[in-house]
């Protein structure tokens, strides 16, 4: 399991959101609350949209506590889209490329949560990205194959759809494989313009997720950073959260298009 | 704080006692009990000695949960007297050279505890140094300083009045200063034969110390690393467990050599 | 590429051959002479074969040039059979699963060379892994893809024989690719009692290879690490180095092998 | 040694001057060719200034040419102001707090040089630092040491008389423990405004250094990044670069600062 934050709004410095806040992600890398392992320490990731189409990306396998460039990076990278995450490993190694957040191009992905069983089917898992995206895997975990699999499937055309698409092949492969361990599925995907944040369990155990409107901006946390529990408001389960240029926040049914799907 | 365990006794694998338990050392650099932070990920350290009078050394700044080296070399080596590390960092950088233990020829020593305002006295700490052994200073932190201060101070020698000596230069250094947070000093030191375990605080909460006599040899532990706490005992505050060959296990006082001192 | 050493014989320190000749296999990490390329700095491992039927392995993403790890590590320990590997990447990234050797039970393989226009061919390269072993694919190279292939096919049966089949397995996918780059291969392999050093490219254009026998073993060096150059023997581009218990050390013609398997 | 470079001008990417050009700094870290040493595979550092006064700093241990972060940063990151350097560790370990450039406050500082004998006087050069500016040592080495030494002796306010009179004190430590090894000295100051760029060395061997002005601003750097050599002027030995905001960029004699301190 894993902590994430996700920023879209008016350019900040990353450390207002990532660093400062009492109970802030570089905090929770040591002290989450409302995740499974309240320690956050297989390495971290930053992923930011400034001037270019494609995002910055700096990832470590060192725990983000402990980290004097990201503290020194937040300080002085300001930024209209950014992703932040500390990892807690659930059996792939600890190494930068299997550290969050992913991009190709200029879409950009990170999970919270876990594929069960992933150790015995990630060859199932692999055979889901198209050869053409094939070689932009560069690490070996399950989050990554998700997104480039959903990516090559038309994740940045119709993100929901996409999605409920890829989570019932995954079921699938797991079922096939007998997989009592459950599918859970809290994430966060952007195209460097339009925010989409998933949350969604086979066993209706999505790991926490919030969000937050502030002024000028959009706040989705794994959990509040702060103690001021009642500006956060959490996404339902089944959920995706949807901030697109120029129109409100809106919350689209995961669970729907899954259903649509089955039928 | 941090979490450590000294073996001396017949030649083991060092995985029996450093990766086996179901609270292993290895468990506690995520999940200690009894010390003041519950994660330890700032780094680890072994030291082991084998065919020759210095002891080999593996640090390492990855938190020791996720290090394949450690797990497959404490599976290889085995050791008739060793020493094994978890770090949390009390200020001081997350280094190899700031990493447990630390080795000199052919004497080794690690340490759980703080010197209480370090970054305002460092410099007078180092001054403890004899020149001697100031080019074997690679860190920057106050547990490798007190390690070569003592050790230059006659550590060998008299390891017990040594020690008390040397926690009072620091006392006093500490005092001239102002500083009001405690001197703690849990630590162990060897020579390569005798083993030496200290347990004191200027404030009596030095950290947690336990041993136990296994077949064939000695374990002394930050906190047992198994349920049967009925076989461990707690080392008394301001005392020192002294394990000499040909000799039986016992405590010596620290507390008394440091009054003999101030008198 | 890369440099290795690979050793079988009576027990020594791992330092008398990795570190301590004056072009040790950690000098070749700064300064290789005979390799496409002279620094090696991409991370390096240890893999040798203590008590345990299994082998211990260190492997690190740090340069060997300055790893005290290393250096401490080798001045320990003793082995009858040892392999160390210095790495320059050839496209993956630097990680420790993807650092030599690599080990699968009893088993452990490393490799220097290069398997062109790999990036385009990974996922046929990895199609050769048999699902039993998939879930040891731990790193991402094309190496350990080989190493897990060939065991799967029955390495440890035929070694010559089964990595004659594997190269021509690569070669085909290669040609399907229309790749144009070479296939380069300098490997070891060993059970953890026989020893097998095969040296083949399909351009005639093998990474160097040599071996000497000394006091009760074998040596097996990418390039010599002393100016002795009268005591090693090249290795013959397109043969395979056979060191069996009981056995003198004799060459088998790989060239003849693949010449069957063609016909 | 080492090799650097400076950039100070109008807002460019730090990609196009650090990894674009064919003969990079990153380039350098594997094939310096003016260097001492080839291999600059010891850690680097990047160092800019953005929106706030106090500089970014990004440095890590490993090779400059396989790290994905530092990549991703200069392609994101614009400056007006910014170091960037490649280490070749010359006794000192490698950590990131021994990787330069260094920071205090708003003043920044890069070295390509040595400090002979070093392990010897250590002390001595550490005593130096000023108490107030003590607790800024975070490393070991002799580059940060001198660069706090001379900011706690005035560096901000006369930056070539300063760093002359540092010269003459480290030559008088090194003359007093009768060492042989030179001392060479090339490095880059600036307070955020100005830059300052001194070369110069006891043995009239200063580390190579070559500025041109181009569109907008000025570039130092350690070797020419291109083919282009008749646009790279070398800085003269034994004098100091000086780009002061407002002024026409010009040579102070840091040799003529010595001698007046000498007579």
């Amino acid at each position: 399991m894993c902590r994430f934050l996700a920023y879209r709004g008016e350019p900040v410095f990353l450390s207002d959101y990532v660093c400062a806040p009492s109970h802030s992600l570089v905090h929770q890398s040591l002290h989450a609350e409302e995740a499974k392992t309240e320690t956050n320490g297989d390495g971290f990731g930053l992923g930011w949209y400034g001037e270019r189409d494609t995002p910055g990306l700096y990832r470590e396998i060192r725990p983000a506590w402990s980290d004097e460039n990201l503290k020194s990076l937040c300080a002085q990278v300001r930024s209209r889209l950014f992703f932040a995450h500390v990892r807690a490993a659930t059996g792939t190694s600890t190494t930068r490329a299997n550290c969050h957040p992913f991009a190709s191009g200029r879409h950009m992905f990170m999970h919270n949560g876990q594929v069960g069983g992933y150790g015995r089917i990630k060859r199932r898992i692999e055979e889901m990205i198209p050869d053409s995206l094939y070689d932009e895997r560069l690490g070996t975990g399950d989050s990554e194959a998700i997104f480039l699999a959903a990516l090559g499937d038309g994740l940045a055309d119709a993100p929901v759809e996409t999605m409920a698409r890829t989570l019932k092949r995954v079921r699938r492969i797991m079922s096939a494989a007998a997989i009592d361990e459950p599918l859970r599925f809290t994430a966060a995907y952007t195209d460097g313009e339009s925010l989409y944040v998933f949350r969604w369990a086979c066993d209706a155990k999505p790991p926490s997720l919030y969000y937050r409107e502030v002024d000028g901006g959009l706040l989705v946390v794994s959990e509040p950073f702060d103690k001021r529990r009642e500006v956060w408001t959490p996404v339902p389960k089944g959920c995706t959260l949807v901030a697109r240029p120029g129109q409100a926040v809106r919350t689209a049914c995961l669970d729907e298009a899954m259903a649509r799907l089955a039928a």
